[in-house]
């Protein structure tokens, strides 16, 4: 037996869960099926037609016309990543608004980028005052951009951000906003509420797996790269780049995720098949009867302001969540995520996101949990988790 | 009907393509079926696991022992810039070697990483020789590091590299090697060529589809990253954090591409059971009877020293080499590379890496080609190339 053959790993045999964590959510079998469509040339006629659909879907749920619309070939954090250094040169002066860990990560991206970063922080579970947003601007008049977290997927706060975008652009700079945990399960209007660079994954709303990052960019966002003095400091992530690809031009820039690309596609269909309106009023519903039966069981939220596709609560005092979130892999194969910076063992966090959010998710979770806690010596009131849940539901129809 | 039910697009049918370009390849149906394998989460222990093999099995085929052995989340051209701005700190010297597309566009992420880059170029087509590396050495004493392509893609040429890394280590640099369309198709040995970081794509020589780049890193370059006294201007693409999410630390970065390390983990699994050896020498079979295929159609090498894995051609004298291109795609299905930079509409490129490198393709291939040149008016001896292969495997025998 040669080295080789000792390196060879068992045939993979992933278990079936229910994804009710921050992400990835449960992708469809009918997404699985395209993602495992034959490959084909990133050059090829039939793949190029398939990009052009998929951006035309991007732009549909996204709410925008933004000619420059396409999916970026990482995860999330790469299109956070994109969005930031094509719009930041080194010595621009951005505001970061951070009340999680995804703005403490877009400040540290900024700063990479040669940013000079004000922040705008408010305790993790708030959300962002407008009244800050405008100090801020009046302390630094030479802003060109400010970023906020649409979803901040470490707390659940849901950030309002009309009124925000308002002072930001009567101000005369950019809004980019990170949508990783709302696009297609939130309400989020990237043209009517004037959003210049917006980004999101595929793997939480949109129930696509992870590894694209969809993207659009505003003309004025656009404009302001075509000023640039300096080249964008990734070659991967240059959009002056990217778009002669995804646009008419077809010159080739790099190799795309072909098979992701198709999976994207038909989580595209899946969303507008449902259509946007009618997919973020089931996030509502599921949300409010996963809270109610949650409340029931002495559960307590994180936010002030909840999505409706994240739930972060408290843990039950003298629980361990960890121990929580084994019971619940381990037993039933659901997973729950894990709080994160101050919140880390003190906070769990069920996601109700895309496919997963169905009622017999709901239903699954809360008997569950409430099983696993009465197990650590919660007193929970047995069946009411689930009683909660159902008068929430029916109170809805 | 709504806007959003005008923009869903059909369902996508792509069809079963023969891949002979410059990547993708063709990926074996047990890979596309392991990426179609139900999603978890990226911190299921189950997804660990996995993580561990598929670095394993990455280790292997890389022949090295690198602890710091991974998966970048992004495509060939995401490990290109991960193995640059993770050694490269503003102002440090790099030299770059530049014969082709790849080399060229080492040295532009360099430059964005803000190294001063001294450049060693030779005409595309032909390699780099160990006397220009040793000059530029001597001309740049300074210099903390050299990048240079094993196999250029743009030009079919492969570049020795044993020598030069003599010269690189005895100066005291570190090597950087692209092995984009080397890794599993042609003789590498990250250890024994004492490579400091080496990165490749997926969907070459590893016939899994495109969206991962395996990357590793020597020890003397993971001293040289604790060294650094700058961050590395990539938050997605940073080591430091790469490592801790790799490694047994589990720190969450991003969330990883589910599906494409389970095409990943299948493709590496495809590979050790051949075994490397037979792999290499099968492209090396296949190859020397396209060559001959070729040859007898009168056509000509790009390179002194080809690829197995890529076959660039002159286009014949008169030939639309775009119409040939085409009438392979939509008459047989076949897809094959057009030429790049100085060769563009005057080559082509016939890939034949991993899964798509058998007897079947470069008969194929061979068979419509003359059927194709015939009918662009080229003089052909019908049957004459396959018989030419024919006669290359029986003397391989």
């Amino acid at each position: 037996m040669t080295d080789q053959a000792i390196l060879l790993a068992p045939p993979l045999n992933p278990p079936q869960r229910v994804l009710l964590g921050p992400g990835p959510s449960d992708v469809p079998p009918r997404v699985l099926a395209a993602l495992a469509a034959p490959t084909i040339g990133h050059l090829d006629p039939v793949y190029l037609k398939i990009m052009d659909e998929t951006r035309a879907m991007l732009r549909a749920v996204f709410r925008t016309k933004n000619e420059l619309t396409m999916a970026v070939s990482g995860t999330g954090s790469a299109g956070m990543e994109a969005a930031i250094v094509n719009l930041v040169e080194p010595g621009d002066e951005m505001i970061v608004c951070v009340n999680g860990v995804f703005g403490t990560r877009m400040r540290d991206v900024a700063q990479r980028a040669g940013a000079t970063v004000h922040s705008i922080e408010a305790e993790w579970g708030r959300t962002i005052d407008p009244q800050q947003v405008a100090d801020a601007l009046k302390a630094h008049p030479k802003t060109k951009l400010l970023g906020i977290v649409h979803a901040e997927t470490s707390t659940g706060a849901h950030q309002p951000l009309e009124e925000i975008s308002d002072l930001v652009h009567d101000f005369g700079a950019l809004l980019v906003v990170d949508a990783v945990t709302s696009l297609g399960g939130v309400e989020l209007k990237v043209d009517d509420w004037k959003i210049d660079a917006c980004y999101s994954g595929t793997q939480k709303c949109l129930s696509c797996p992870p590894g694209l990052a969809p993207l659009t960019f505003s003309p004025a966002a656009v404009e302001a790269m075509d000023r640039r003095k300096t080249k964008v400091q990734s070659w991967y992530l240059d959009a002056s780049m990217l778009r002669q690809y995804w646009g008419a031009e077809r010159v080739y820039h790099h190799t795309a995720p072909i098979n992701m690309t198709y999976a994207l596609h038909e989580s595209l269909r899946v969303v507008l098949e449902e259509g946007l309106e009618a997919r973020i009023a089931r996030h509502t519903h599921n949300h409010k009867a996963l809270r109610a039966g949650l409340e029931a069981l002495g559960l307590k939220y994180v936010p002030e302001h909840s999505l409706t596709t994240l739930n972060a609560i408290h843990s039950p005092a003298g629980v361990d969540e960890a121990k929580v979130r084994k019971r619940l892999l381990e037993d039933y194969g659901i997973e729950i995520g894990a709080g994160l910076g101050p919140f880390k063992g003190k906070a769990m966090r069920i996601g109700l996101m895309g496919s997963s959010s169905t009622k017999r998710n709901v239903t699954l979770v809360l008997a569950a949990l409430e099983t696993v806690l009465a197990g650590e010596g919660v007193a929970v009131g047995r069946g009411e988790a689930i009683a909660a849940a159902e008068r929430m539901y029916a109170s809805q129809r």
